[in-house]
């Protein structure tokens, strides 16, 4: 079985890191490759942010496709373009919010969410609410430091999260706890030694997630809202994203452009 | 007053009526500016459009931002970007979707939405809960007609919205219809007179809401979750994308690209 | 076009002060009349405030309906009687706690409420549930000043409502501010000034809200829950109040009785 | 213990037989008092019917609360006024629709309610809300025959409900039924007969609710929302609803006022 | 009237003292019989002593209907096995969390539960949520004293829930007290005293809203999911336990088992 | 790693048939026991069945955690003593009902369930709310066969099955089914080849989820509403089930009790 794992941000640190660590933990015959599209932001904390970051990561879904991929995980914790992938991947596609938040649902009676910045508080109350998680989900807390300091050498990010984790076990009433970002992955461990209670990654359960799901050999509805995009040519310089059956702009697209990956639908 | 009225797609003539509406109902003095963005779906039909629809968008209101433009409207009953939007603009940003929802909340105890494809039903029920307005929503309905078809000559879609509209009226417990696709705007007085219920408009009742908040010098917080994007640079294609503050790389955006409008923000 | 403002209590230097706020906002050709009835409570802190204005309010309403008037703002932030209002127009009936609600939803994540007494804060949450904004509505405060203190010379109130509003910014996670009574309609564009965030005013909001609808030509629907009271006799002191079609009782209602202005209805 | 019953509206057929049945259940020891106000509508057919019914209620309360009644009961199933009459009123308060809901909700996992008017259903959903009580009812069905017909020699009412229970019990998952009218109370034991599910109906449901209350000597709380009205003057001619405390208008409320029953406060 | 009043755990002191409060409240002629089943957890603190107790209440749920008994009261805060209950009883079967909730709604805006242990708190907020009684239960607070500590000679029990009332009154917006333990019944006099607040104990609550309902000849619906258990041949040990109509083996219900009381259903 | 899936019910054929299922999936090194109590209902098809299997479960999952078990599946649809096992055991507990719908809710934007006995469909919704999956489950559905019947040798169940999956796909706006009982997990690929949607079995997907949760190390919160059960002793037949730390009644529980197998706690 093989699963790609998607960072929608462009920062390739992160990437691997969660590539590895997701190695580490899946059964015997099951690839993941891990990647980053190759244009949009480098850390993804806010709306547009994530809007920019969008359209890489679903040319990373498509050519996915192309190559056979079983499944996918959407490596950032807002789950950007998660229905617009299911709209494009056959198989099972997980956001890592939505597979950690499901995770800690059955774990503990509430968790809460630590996450870098206050302002992507609410994106992490909307992604609960439509997952059909806020009433397990007790709060989201803020350690207020930018995604790409988390694993700066010296950083103090990672006392500040045990540090908002404890006031969340204190505070909140939530007995488990989920990372609210994919850069804290490779700290997980840590933070749950120091806690005690469960911690949840969100990268690590998504991909566990879909291996369990492909492994059911279980896919994505193809009917009604995730069937296929339909067919048509996109104008500009965004031909190149145009769903499979309509041509794309030759002009707009030129083979060999500097920076791109093979982006072409269809 | 100035207000921007962003077709997310990219067919001109839909943005052309639009405008036509619009102005027709504005007060002395306001001044209402319809575009469409020069990339992207010609059609909103999907998650998938609605994702590669979203860039363009937020181009144009980072330029309407420069332009000095009051407030903004997003004319796609999808309502893309609307949290990305708000992030950069000072003045007010409405969705069409949410525009005719709120009306209709305040002149009937329910309403029906009638929207074109089948497909997109779930994402009209999604605003609606985004928007607090699921209790006052009792259907969302599709005639499944294309949204390009609906003004073609000798189409038959004003019929086909007239007869499920008058379904939702028998059926479904609603006393008000919401015309659920921004390419219906010109068909609404009709629909109007042939059902003697509110039938109402998002894109009309988008720029009237506008227009009265900005009349009232009402902006959008800017504390928090819709302050502007933290500036940074992103990479490969969509530099000329990076937020306000962060050095765009000339190589990807050369001045002069073919089909280019000025996105460059900040 | 003509909208009728009316404030449920009798204290006139409010309405007078709230007409005034209105009509600098409103576009040439609209004019804005205000008015109180004659008996009734001269503020409403309370239910029992609220359901003895009532009768009032429906008075002028029905008053409204005879001279002409294309649409209605119930100026009191427990908007009384608005279904019953909205039984008897043709236009659009909008409450000064709905458009408020309304409006500062589109502006901001979440907002806070803040009103004069502690024992109204119930009403502006059912106000809150009953037009879909319990998920905006972050926190309902109160000042404890009574209503009829708020702009009498020398009060304090000014302040105590921008000390409030500073906590709900800080404690409530809310960055808009509603203002939660007719009251503080023209200390508004002070404490905007002293706040930096959106402080939205139901008054002028429900006026520009109204003008709007009504320039869209959107009417309250007539169907079901909306529809017209159905004709009746009322019994003894109430007759005067017997909806359109029944005779009213003359013994009752004394043509000149002290006080009264014309509440006949039909 | 003596509890009041209190008809909204002013067809003292219907107080008369509401009293009757209640008679029939109380405790040894229990007297019920049933009464209607003097003026207002002779039924309660929508949102303005309800708000003018509303102050001969209160007064009524009021006058109750002279008389030292231990608790009420508001006799129409639109429950009016019930949070003013808290205001005012010592011992519990209970509405008939409240009483039906809550009593239903412990019988059944599911209960349809089967009133009169279709206009009034969206009345009692709004009630359902307030109660609590969304989750347990399935439906709400309307007969369409006015209230005053529900009891007329030869009215086929009683097989028009019987037929509407059936089609509750068949198409709703309903497994009770909330009779929806306080018209219905002399009706209750023959539908039920005709069912075999359990039938509440509110009169009797809100009665014994209210004896087994006050035996438990719980009264309302009267700290916060239901603390008594502030007391102030009110003007014109309801100076004579003024909250007790302020002197009334004695011009405005003379006595022996034609058909004026002791409302005057305080 | 007979009513069957169950203290689920086998505490025979707290059953007795339950039973005394309760026929001190009852009108002439109801009888109130109080019990406790043979085996089981001594005191209910938890998901899994609830689970252990509800087969004990079960059996005399079954032994009270071959009994004649007319209603139940079901005497744990948690209100074990009140649906399995349901589908045994002909009359209606009522938890005291459930009646003391439902009456603290009739009472004031809003209660909190004052419990024993933090552990159940979770219990009560999901029974809050089955009874639709989220929206009035503002908090659910433990004094961390063991259940059956309450009663304790020299124990300060109640002062600690008095404390702890008095703190939901300050800090929960709440307006009236649920106590959340049967074991508090008996302090339910002293505690309102000491509050000035409604004060609502479970148990008394729970025995006369049953005896209402019976008087008002309502009963269980016995359609769909309350229907009377499938008749069938339980295994092993529990076999004692199958629903009427199944054969039981004999061999593994001897008769004179030690400390068993006649628990054969049907 | 070491799962032990758990049949509540007694009907050791379709445990056998459920372990057979699930071995096929699981990775080189899960092992996965599975097992019925000895004593209980055969088949659980309403809440007092329900009551009855769960002891005999529970005592299931604490000889799992004697055997160094580390995780569990609760195999019927109810996922009865859900929370009272999380209290015994260190690992993960997963029920059926809750694995599968958490699958389907991110394969399609909505399912329906296909069960048994109409009479257990609102026992579905109780879950489905328990784990805020209401926004995606469309409908629950019962083909009203009896689950012993599922597998007899010529049984129409799969038929049976299947033309209601079709029914939901047309009728509720699903686009994945659930199947609602735990007798069908050897029917679910026949169903799925007959119906090209997603099709989700709850008891593979269940043992592949705990699998996913074990091998992330993720364990069941021991703090709060989770944590073991509080010592102490039970009284009568029930003291073998006494939790660990208390003594046990050697009188009432005999070595060798006929049909007995090791029970005792601690």
């Amino acid at each position: 079985m093989r699963i790609k794992l998607i960072n929608p941000n462009t920062t390739q640190r992160m990437t691997a890191a969660m590539g590895q660590c997701a190695r580490a933990l899946v059964a015997p015959g099951t690839e993941v490759v891990a990647v980053s599209p190759p244009m949009g932001p480098p850390s993804i904390e806010g709306y547009y942010d994530e809007a920019l970051a969008t359209p890489g990561l679903l040319a990373e879904i498509e050519a996915g496709e192309r190559d056979g991929f079983d499944g996918y995980v959407i490596a950032c914790f807002g789950d950007p373009g998660l229905y617009a992938a299911r709209e494009l991947a056959r198989g099972p596609v997980v956001g890592i919010a939505e597979a950690a938040m499901h995770a800690a649902s059955v774990l503990a009676p509430g968790f809460s969410v630590v996450t870098t910045l206050a302002r992507t508080r609410g994106m992490a109350w909307h992604l609960a609410e439509r997952y059909g998680m806020t009433r397990f989900c007790r709060n989201v807390r803020a350690i207020d430091v930018a995604v790409l300091e988390l694993d700066e050498p010296g950083s103090s990010a990672r006392l500040a999260i045990v540090d908002e984790c404890r006031r969340a076990l204190d505070e909140d009433g939530a007995d488990a706890i989920v990372l609210g970002c994919a850069g804290m992955t490779t700290l997980c461990a840590q933070i749950e030694d120091a806690l005690a209670v469960p911690v949840v990654d969100g990268v690590t359960a998504a991909v566990k997630w879909v291996e369990g799901l492909v492994a059911l050999r279980l896919v994505t509805a193809k009917r009604g809202e995730f069937a296929r995009p339909l067919p048509k040519r996109y104008d500009g310089e965004f031909a190149r994203f145009s769903p499979a059956g309509a041509a794309t702009d030759p002009a707009s697209d030129p083979p060999g452009a500097p920076g791109a990956r093979p982006l072409r639908f269809g």
